[in-house]
């Protein structure tokens, strides 16, 4: 199913004799072997030998090894050295901290250092709150992590972590402009967590917790919400939800159901689940089921944590009891956050008519989406190969953009709908369809309206926004 | 003794009729007033108005209100605005975190973060050495802060702090190349220091400890070095030693003394007294004598806690007793880290021929530079408008330059000296005289000369320093 993607590429530099079909020759090896040219430069070229640059995309490791010595067994042929571009990338790292203001000489020096920057820190010693107008605070927020929880790779650990969270602030930025800094714990301890981030809290305008495992997730952000003055988002969490949400308010639209007649089952209950079913809920869905890897989750089920049973507590009025491939059946939506082939074609072909069908399972989904798209009306996963990709990047950045612009000190409920709402108008009536019910990630209009919603959401909408600017700033004189 | 300086340099917005001496009307006025003019710009001219933005430097805020009211005060002149320039640097923050790699298309994006990032997150769990390699870790200091000691400003927090250590991020950049990022931590707590500090240490390669107390200090650099794997350099000791043991090796060029013979006496034992004489001692003075608040440390003073024990056994072999002014008479050199006016005219006079006098309290020196200057053969201080400023923007943007270079785990007593006498020696034998011991702060000869300094008494210099290619990221097919 899997086609080579990007993730898997590789630049081979090759020397060939320079024969009229040598180009024809290397490509047609390539693609026996299974991979796909992307690109063919010329680096050097002599009358007995050319020295070329084969880029191409492979399925694995393993496939790039075997496509690297197919081409080297070709007559005349040797690679003689192939690079990985995904690692070129990452070489050194990706982010970088650089200066906003100008350091030619003394005089600037004096203002953006010593003596100049002193009347600046006393400002901020009188008025803690010009911090948010004087210092990085104001568009800066924390990617925190334990690197317990990362992508599908599970518990790896802080320093093994950092590459994603470099690149999710390289995202922040690219899209809404925010300045993300990655803080990777070395320590998987909740309250460790909890007391290092209040400490650190000083710098920044925002939490974006990331990656940190459940159940201990949930205790982190609520207990970080009520000790700091800044928003706190677990993105695996709402990031995450806001994204179904939206995109199931558009699929719904397309198959012209109302939530609040729709029988949804949720596979998996861990971060993602979790905040995914209190979203829900608040659209007074008309039943929510879920399950997990011990079946359906059911008030009084034996041996639930009291994050489960408060689950158990707010779904399934019916008391079913199953597993999944009992709940599925009948039902309007499956949602799955949990793990690979939970469900098969035949489960689909039990669902409602018109079913709708979010297998978001990383990398591999809870049903091979080709065999869903037989059974049901509107698939979406989590992979970038299919359409309707369910993709955080089109909720945080925009999301702490308008926290930022708002000054929020608290994240809501309101805000958390508000953002859903604004990705899905974001699709236009005579765009929308069951191949399209989210925007493009690199649709840029989407983190502006995200970033609008939430700071509505905020009470701010009607005054602006913005910080009032203080006296020591700049002051009319009558 | 102060002048105008940019660290208070404002612009008025100022209507006033456009007669032809109006705008030597306005300069002589600021003049008057005591400011200094730097900039005359008209912002809008009509037949009976013209508008000017008139920049000037000021000794104060109250100084710069009172040239506000000068201007204000004139025949037909209307102050409209009073814009503070220094705040203005300020506003957002001076630093910001961009991306590296492009993040133009799904291609980009698959690379840079899912699915391709997992390789390499995958890479360094096999193989934590790799951090170094393919994550901000390579390039990037914290810079740790309490808020305890903040410039002469004392105990002002961490919020309050920030504008310090992105000004320092924004110079590591500036004259290092290195990506450097603010901790200001919301605790005064030494365990909880270090704690979090060890958390937080798996994203970067070199930790920079900024304007803590002592004696708090000491002990959470020294336990830190024990705990991490990455250098640890707290700048307000050994940055500022480093500069002074540099400007003290040039200082002594000038009068012809060899540091074997000199009696030194060092006021101040706080941070960068301590870092001052353990420095001084690898260099094998003839004598050296501190002081502080209760007078000459000398062994058995009572009341003394360990680390001013520690200096008492170390210096002062001849066991004088007394104040400041009877350890300077007859000394060759005064190194002042401590207060305003501890000495004057009188005791530089009763120094030995040839006398060296740092007074490097901030902002207002041991001793009136200009009165120093009558007696003393060489002056310096920590004020950018007079010669020979002891700056530690010389020391630590190279050395952490040097040891990320270099890959060095811990900083050793060998670099420090090293660092020093690179300093020093970027002052060429023709450029050395009593008012120029130092380098210019701008001088790009400097960070360069430091980090090799490093890099070489790291061990690495034969090398060549820098990471060995992984498997991962390239290889070579035989």
């Amino acid at each position: 199913m899997a086609v080579p993607g990007p993730g898997y590429s590789i630049t081979m530099r090759v020397a060939a004799p320079p024969s009229a079909s040598a180009a024809g020759d290397l490509t047609t090896a390539v693609g026996q072997a299974g991979g796909v040219i992307t690109a063919f430069d010329v680096v050097e070229s002599a009358a007995g030998l050319m020295v070329v640059d084969l880029s191409a995309n492979a399925l694995s490791e393993s496939h790039a090894e075997a496509i690297t010595a197919a081409v080297n067994a070709m007559p005349g042929v040797t690679v003689r050295k192939v690079s990985d571009r995904t690692f070129l990338v990452h070489l050194g790292g990706k982010i970088e901290v650089t200066s906003k203001v100008p350091l030619r000489n003394r005089d600037d020096l004096s203002r953006a250092y010593t003596p100049g920057v002193a009347r600046v820190c006393q400002a901020i010693a009188e008025n803690p709150e010009d911090a948010r107008r004087l210092t990085i605070k104001r568009n800066t927020v924390a990617v925190v992590t334990d690197g317990s929880a990362v992508l599908g790779l599970g518990n790896i650990g802080p320093a093994a972590a950092l590459p994603v969270m470099e690149g999710k602030a390289a995202l922040f930025k690219k899209f809404a402009g925010v300045d993300a800094w990655p803080v990777c714990l070395d320590t998987q301890d909740t309250e460790e967590i909890i007391r290092t981030v209040q400490l650190l809290a000083p710098v920044y305008g925002g939490i974006n917790l990331e990656d940190i495992a459940a159940p201990r997730c949930f205790e982190i952000e609520r207990r970080l919400r009520e000790l700091l003055d800044i928003p706190v988002f677990h993105d695996d969490q709402h990031g995450t939800a806001i994204v179904v949400v939206a995109a199931l308010r558009n699929a719904l639209r397309v198959v012209g159901k109302d939530i609040t007649d729709c029988r949804i089952v949720v596979s998996g209950v861990g971060a993602a689940g979790n905040a995914i079913i209190n979203l829900l809920l608040l659209q007074q869905p008309g039943e929510i089921v879920a399950c997990d890897i011990a079946g359906v989750v059911y008030d009084g089920r034996p041996g639930m944590d009291p994050n489960l049973a408060a689950v158990a507590a707010r779904t399934n009025r019916a008391g079913l009891q199953g597993t999944v491939h009992d709940a599925i059946v009948g039902a309007d939506v499956f949602i799955g956050v949990s793990a690979p082939n939970v469900i098969n074609g035949a489960d689909v072909a039990a669902m409602a008519k018109g079913a709708v069908v979010f297998a978001l399972a990383n990398p591999d989904p809870e049903i091979d989406p080709l065999e869903a798209q037989q059974y049901a009306a509107v698939v979406a996963t989590g992979r970038s190969d299919f359409p309707n990709q369910i993709n955080n990047v089109l909720a945080f950045p925009g999301v702490f953009r308008g926290l930022l612009d708002a000054q929020a000190r608290h994240i809501t409920d309101e805000m958390l709908v508000a953002a859903a709402h604004a990705i899905s108008d974001v699709v236009a009536p005579d765009q929308l369809n069951a191949s399209y019910i989210v925007p493009s990630v690199f649709d840029e209009k989407v983190a502006t309206a995200v970033a609008r919603a939430i700071v509505q959401a905020s009470g701010m909408g009607r005054t602006g926004g913005g910080a009032k600017e203080s006296a020591a700033l700049s002051s009319a004189v009558s």
